[in-house]
């Protein structure tokens, strides 16, 4: 099943995909967000919920919104993908890979829907992307085991983490280049866990105005998504609609021999398989 | 003036600190949160709000919070005071000054409230302290200025950045150990900023069991308080309730010889100047 957070005459709202439509949820759930939808007993019983539904409106006629539009926590993976850490490597950056999985954190207000802007800001040309898979978590739990994780998980959405390298790497701690207002799009939808087998590896591929700049596969990941969520689990509750974002694959721009930013004009996508495409224009701060 | 967060018989309010009790203010103003009323235009006109007005209810009768429970950010500072910067290098540790402030953040759910508990994990023993002063913003804004970020500020408190220094220094990125639950303590109230002159240098204390461990003043800072609040708001549009920690000065566990750390049955203070003490027990993970 894909879910979905949407606005449609200005009204904030959320509800399931339906072939090209959607049909929405809020009321006949009584649940105002998706995030509490998924903290109810009747994310449960969503297929019972939504059998016989008819979609309310043509998606071309709503304005998506991010998947989980205010997540109480964003925990971003670093460096979480093989080919992408032999790249930067090859960049001539001095890393080592930590035997812990390095994170940071994202604030909701840096997030864009699917086909809403990605802003690059006054400050810096140095946007570049970051294709990942993004998982919603849909139960709450403190010092999740790894065994347990899987079940903790509502869902898997597309995410770009996109990141603006200059202001990156002012410091050792990334955060700042990492949080830019309307960089990290998310979307366009969530597939529901039950439809994606634990760990399988799913293709993931991202394209910039139509030419594929990123292309892997989960399978890459360092710290696979159980580590990450046992991880961290140990520091504090994750509660449902918190967002994990579980790293990159080789292919950001940062490390393309010349090197290659977004600028206004572009369209980026990141595709994964089994998920959908996640589409935004790049558009210059205001 | 003295506003804080806390709850009584179970429900959370606001009130202004009258003496040794306090008069809430949630129901008079119609503002649900602390965080509410300062983005309100009644924070322009709250000397005649509580003109005349009578505390409710003792100090302590009451349960404190977070003077901002659900802060929509916490940007805070690394390495942002000339004398922590130098007892960290003489630990050993190579570390440059970066031109831009370093920052990280913290989620919300971090925090802990003035008498609350600091908690210690079970998953290591290097909790320690970092006094800090901490900066509520009181006007939404994006590019501040250097030259107009004073009349963003709300008020001051105090803030204890308790960190799990095993888990920052998992990898580069030192947002795990910064962020253990109930670790952020802050408070105990918020002290308006007409009553700190812009750059006033406040002495700041902290200490363990009633012994000083950390005696400096805000006058250290590398990165002043304009500079923070520009550097941010150039990322993203800081808005009334954020918090921005703004770094601690020389005398953490870490760097002492032998190092020390806080273990449950300590009670740590945070004193600041103008402000007050900041007090926590701490205890071990349930």
């Amino acid at each position: 099943m894909k879910l979905m957070s949407y606005s449609i005459g200005g009204r904030e709202t959320w509800g399931v995909v339906l072939g090209d439509g959607v049909a929405e949820l809020a009321g006949r759930t009584g649940q105002a967000t998706l995030a509490d939808f998924i903290a109810s007993p009747d994310f449960q019983r969503r297929d019972a919920l939504v059998e016989g539904l008819k979609a309310d409106a043509k998606l071309a006629e709503v304005t998506f919104l991010p998947v989980i539009p205010r997540p109480e926590k964003i925990v971003c993976a670093v460096r979480n993908y093989m080919d992408h850490h032999q790249e930067v490597l090859a960049a001539g950056m001095q890393r080592e890979l930590s035997e812990q999985p390095p994170i940071f954190l994202r604030v909701w207000r840096s997030q864009t829907p699917h086909q809403g802007p990605i802003i690059r800001p006054h400050v810096s040309e140095s946007l570049d992307w970051e294709g990942e898979l993004a998982v919603v978590i849909g139960k709450e739990g403190r010092d999740i085991s790894e065994a347990d994780a899987w079940s903790h998980i509502a869902g898997y959405s597309c995410y770009n983490d996109a990141s603006v390298r200059e202001w990156q790497f002012h410091a050792k701690q990334i955060a700042s280049g990492k949080n830019f207002e309307s960089t990290g799009a998310f979307g366009p939808w969530m597939v529901t866990a039950d439809e994606i087998a634990p760990g399988r590896e799913l293709k993931l591929e991202t394209r910039l105005n139509g030419a594929v700049v990123q292309s892997s596969h989960t399978g890459h990941m360092i710290f696979p998504i159980p580590r990450l969520i046992a991880y961290a689990s140990t520091i504090f509750t994750l509660v449902p609609g918190d967002v994990i974002i579980t790293g990159t694959p080789a292919g950001v721009g940062w490390s393309k021999k010349p090197q290659q930013f977004m600028k206004p004009g572009d369209v980026v996508e990141v595709e994964i398989e089994a998920i959908g495409v996640l589409r935004n224009p790049v558009v210059a701060q205001g």
